[in-house]
């Protein structure tokens, strides 16, 4: 069984504070690259790797999918998740992805926001996602960027030369990294874009998008306090199709 | 025309010295990887988009290509690639990748040692090697890790808490970048690794390897020098192959 840092007090109550929680998709800087992403939800099959609170699974309905799973290890969340989604086609789960098991060709979107980083065992969960997919489906997913989880330990620093710079150091030595954010020793897995990468194509997937995500100019002037994520960018977007 | 830093004395001269240039190939700590991405070469019709010293080009007759054409901007370089290269069925020519003009479908490989990080069209390049193949055929490629572009000046720094890090800003910031290489005011193109994989993807190829290069802790042992590059990666590789 992984952590569940989700499910602590001083993480959910933290966690609960930001954009993303309290104004759901919108509140979330990358949204609106990641939903460039997804096909035409109409009619699909959908399983959401990671629910939450349940923004994207409600989201999808409104898009005219036809049916979705939300997926989730913490109580605390899929708890408000339910209180939230009077919708009887949205099914909610307590899952581990660790040990991810969904019915064989059972969905034609697989999507995941920010939550694989936290998952060991990734190339078993490519294998199982693929398979849980039709021919032809599609697995869309953000994660932290490897720039962002790489370092020992993350935040800005000055150099010698007066430089403010994104502290890299251990790309190359992927693994576990114990950090603090809203609780002390949340622990996340580091891995390279090309293991990402390598793991989906391993598994039989077909790349079809890969973005660096990072603000715009035009966000950054409307959220300056978001100038430093274009120093490195915090999230990765990938999209991908069962071949 | 872009910069040919390569044909200036202070630069050619030092780059001579590297161990790529007097060992060839296995003077290159990625080449064992790099190599691994490619296909098979006996038969096939090999381009080497800035072959140098022609070391590629003739160890892929070695391998059984049936012919090569080596292009490079250099004519220092080629200079030395004709000189040392008695094998009629191995062709160099002076090129521009700014400007690439080959047949279509003349070529079943297209290879690239660390080459591309210096075009700035690499949109207009990947559509004319894909051009360039016949439907099935290879493009595997190397250039500087984006993560080693990006700094506005790269070289590791010590941070306030002492940690030795790679300083990374501006990641996002695509474009010209200027370094001291062996001569003062070499130009370089920063381009993302998601940028390079979307130029590919637009061009028609299929991603089949994303490899984000560093040395092994065998390499490292054998290479004490060496042990930096596992806290970035110094290259990516990459594998396409025409649809």
């Amino acid at each position: 069984m992984p952590q569940n840092i989700y499910d602590e007090e001083s993480f959910f109550s933290g966690y609960s504070t930001l954009a993303r929680s309290v104004k759901g998709l919108d509140g979330a800087g990358e949204w609106a690259s990641l939903r460039a992403l997804l096909p035409p939800l109409a009619g699909l099959r959908v399983v959401d790797l990671g629910c939450g609170f349940g923004w994207f699974c409600r989201w999808a309905r409104e898009q005219g999918a036809a049916a979705v799973l939300g997926l989730d290890l913490s109580a605390k969340m899929l708890a408000r998740a339910v209180a939230d989604t009077p919708d009887a086609a949205i099914v909610y789960r307590l899952a581990d992805l660790e040990r991810l098991e969904v019915a064989e060709g059972a969905f034609d979107l697989a999507y995941s926001s920010l939550v694989l980083h936290y998952v060991e065992d990734v190339q078993g969960l490519m294998a199982r996602v693929h398979a849980a997919l039709v021919p032809g489906g599609w697995f869309v997913f953000s994660v932290e960027h490897p720039i962002y989880t790489a370092p020992s330990t993350p935040g800005f620093v000055t150099a010698e030369d007066g430089r403010r710079v994104w502290p890299l150091d251990g790309y190359l030595a992927e693994g576990r990294r114990v950090t603090n954010w809203f609780a002390p020793g949340v622990v996340k897995q580091h891995r390279m874009i090309g293991s990402y990468v390598a793991a989906l194509l391993r598994a039989g997937f077909v790349l079809t998008a890969l973005e660096e995500w990072g603000p715009s100019d035009a966000q950054v002037a409307e959220h300056p306090a978001w100038a430093d994520e274009r120093a490195r960018p915090p999230f990765l977007l990938v999209a991908a199709r069962r071949g």
